[in-house]
């Protein structure tokens, strides 16, 4: 595939991953910050490296003292004046606890005016944990897994850890003391809840102890006495020295490649960042939003314009191909744009690998499906296989970026001229 | 469920189906011409009687005469000047021909700057049909099933009944003579490609008799001489004498939604007037949209606002449970929105039958699936066991409207202040 709308989607693939990398996210809040005092840094999850990296050179000799806490294998070497620590995920492990009390000795020092930037990215919630007096690491996990077992929301299994761990549910913030404290949230939670991601350290807790006993009492846990007693403590319900950036969303991906869109020339039209229907009818949608565009005169999307969808569909596997949800988003909306001119949808994933393959996502146009069928292949059976990959293989409609370093979802759009 | 937004969706569903009803399509085009001569008027379709009274109504003493050709059961009695005949539909009979041919000889006698108003409607492709000079309506019909058979797509089967025919793929404007024909055409064919609603009695065609043989060959059609030797005379691709107004299709139903919720002070988004995908799936994005108004301040779409798509989704049925593509789309769409205030999603037939119910469709808002389970049901089994109507019933969210007389497929709406 070639020719300028294949060229703009490139950049727009581009420029919007880049927006949305941790250190652009971290370059993005910093450089428009001040620091009354001294800063220390806590850099928590599977991007901490990164966001402790970006920190750094950005505010290089203003950092009094930082910490990395990350998964085994995510540190990239020394960073100045920080102590780069690993442990435990997706299971956290004693690693985990004594990276976080290193942490805790670090903040319990913290003076009025101080500024702690506490970095959070993916994974914060294995990587970043202290049970609560009295509980073991095993306890929190045994909780989870009776949770689990017994088909509880992730909102009420956060109830619960919230309660067993020392450093959720806002009580980190509290144990911070007087200083203020600057999060940046890199977010892969699709509608972006703030006290749902990494179960919320610095984030006042909106559940109660008699929303806690309510939960134990419908799924009829058998918790022993501690862990019973840990979860009629309440959690902070208010937190006044925080100030949050989240960042690194899928709103922000689909914001930058809105942007990235309106700078090429296209009316930007962003019409869902929380999209989590199936990913071969989204792609059906979107290929019957473009016929609309081309067709119908009171369409709201006027052309020249880049219509996107950002979130995580699922894909519901039936056949035995490879693909990824991104790709089976293009090969469902290239049967639905068959033989239309001057028009794109692509669909990519932010971290760059889309589903078990080397692909971030698909590009198609109204040439893909023909071309497909000149090579004697049948996109319609490919598609009902989950073989998107080698489709668009065939068709030159792989996107390649490579791993990115962040994972904030993906985006869809309809680019038309 | 009751309030403003309730309230509004009902005059929503009223206003534009009451535009696309067979009269209103006919008096919208007939309010705005002037008619040199004599005007005659041939009816054909399902919806015949409707549109040829509806005429009568507007015209009144300038209508020559005119011929009503309907489904059996589907003609309403008596209209001056008007011969009203009736025939087989799926499957045309001996009254089909018959009738055709009197319609034929009507016209052999217009004259020139005489109008010929051609009224077309769905069950048109059976009921107006004369075999081709040496065939016979069985030849055609073994030709079709066969056609259906092998696997061909229902474009290549309407070019070569187009030449089997002796008024399709634009034959019956030649026979017209030099007379001016204004066709209104109520269409039911997603997308609206003028040659497809019933092979096109009155429409240039685009397919050749190269284009005829190449599908006898790629199928091995086993046709006898008398077939392949029809398949070898051209078709008219050029025709001049004819005016078409393409009336009450899905574009027109979801504009007259558009223009309802306007007028209450919603700010109307026709994103898209062909959808085809999974209704449940549909539901699921039109939830997500709604988050994403709410949510997310660079969206396209702004408050207070109603977002339109129009169409024809399926229904994959899995469960044994009672409903329709609209109520599936309803249900589905609840669950996307549970808890959320100020907002209502609904979707409608514009026949008033969705599937084997008496509901038109169905209306959701936040309280619907806290309401189902509230009552002890489970919204997420129901609408896996395809039981939307019965979780409609439960909370209160069944469209009713009767039967409309029309059938110009679905329109989704999301209602939000």
């Amino acid at each position: 595939m070639t020719g300028k709308l294949f060229q703009d989607a490139h950049t727009i693939v581009q420029e919007s991953i880049r927006e949305v990398l941790p250190d652009s996210a971290v370059k993005n809040v910093l450089e428009n910050t001040c620091f009354p005092k001294k800063v220390y840094v806590v850099a928590v999850g599977k991007a901490a490296w990164k966001m402790a990296a970006a920190c750094e050179e950005v505010l290089k000799g203003q950092i009094e003292k930082g910490i990395v806490l990350t998964k085994y294998g995510h540190s990239e070497g020394d960073i100045s004046r920080f102590e780069i620590l690993e442990a435990g995920h997706p299971v956290p492990d004693e690693n985990s606890v004594a990276g976080t009390q290193k942490i805790l000795e670090m903040v319990s020092g913290l003076q009025e005016d101080d500024t702690l930037l506490f970095l959070l990215s993916g994974g914060g919630s294995a990587l970043f944990e202290k049970p609560e007096e009295g509980l073991t690491l095993a306890d929190i996990q045994e909780a989870t897994e009776l949770c689990l077992a017994c088909g509880a929301h992730i909102e009420e299994i956060n109830t619960l850890r919230k309660r067993l761990s020392a450093v959720k549910g806002g009580k980190f913030a509290k144990l911070c003391g007087k200083a203020r404290i600057l999060e940046i949230i890199l977010s892969d939670v699709v509608g972006d809840r703030l006290d749902m991601i990494a179960s919320g350290p610095a984030c006042a807790d909106t559940s109660t102890c008699a929303d806690a006993l309510r939960i134990v009492e419908k799924y009829n846990l058998p918790f022993r006495a501690e862990i019973l007693s840990a979860l009629q403590k309440e959690t902070p319900d208010r937190i006044d020295n925080v100030e949050v950036h989240v960042t690194g969303s899928v709103s922000e991906f689909s914001r930058a490649a809105a942007k990235t869109a309106k700078s090429l020339g296209y009316t930007p039209y962003i019409v869902s960042t929380s999209v989590d229907c199936e990913a071969r009818e989204l792609g059906k949608y979107m290929a019957s939003v473009a016929r609309t565009i081309t067709q119908e005169p009171d369409c709201a999307f006027h052309k020249p314009c880049a219509v996107i969808c950002g979130g995580e569909t699922v894909v519901t596997l039936k056949g035995k191909g490879k693909g990824g949800r991104n790709q089976e988003i293009a090969l469902s909306a290239a049967l639905g744009i068959e033989g239309r001119k001057n028009l794109v949808i692509f669909s990519v994933s932010s971290d760059g690998t889309d589903g078990p393959t080397d692909a971030a996502g698909g590009i198609v146009d109204g040439d893909t499906v023909g071309l497909l069928r000149s090579k004697g292949l049948e996109p319609e059976k490919m598609l009902a296989e989950n073989d998107s990959y080698r489709a668009l293989q065939q068709s030159g409609g792989l996107l390649l970026t490579g791993a990115t370093g962040t994972n904030v979802n993906d985006i869809t759009v309809l680019l038309i001229e």
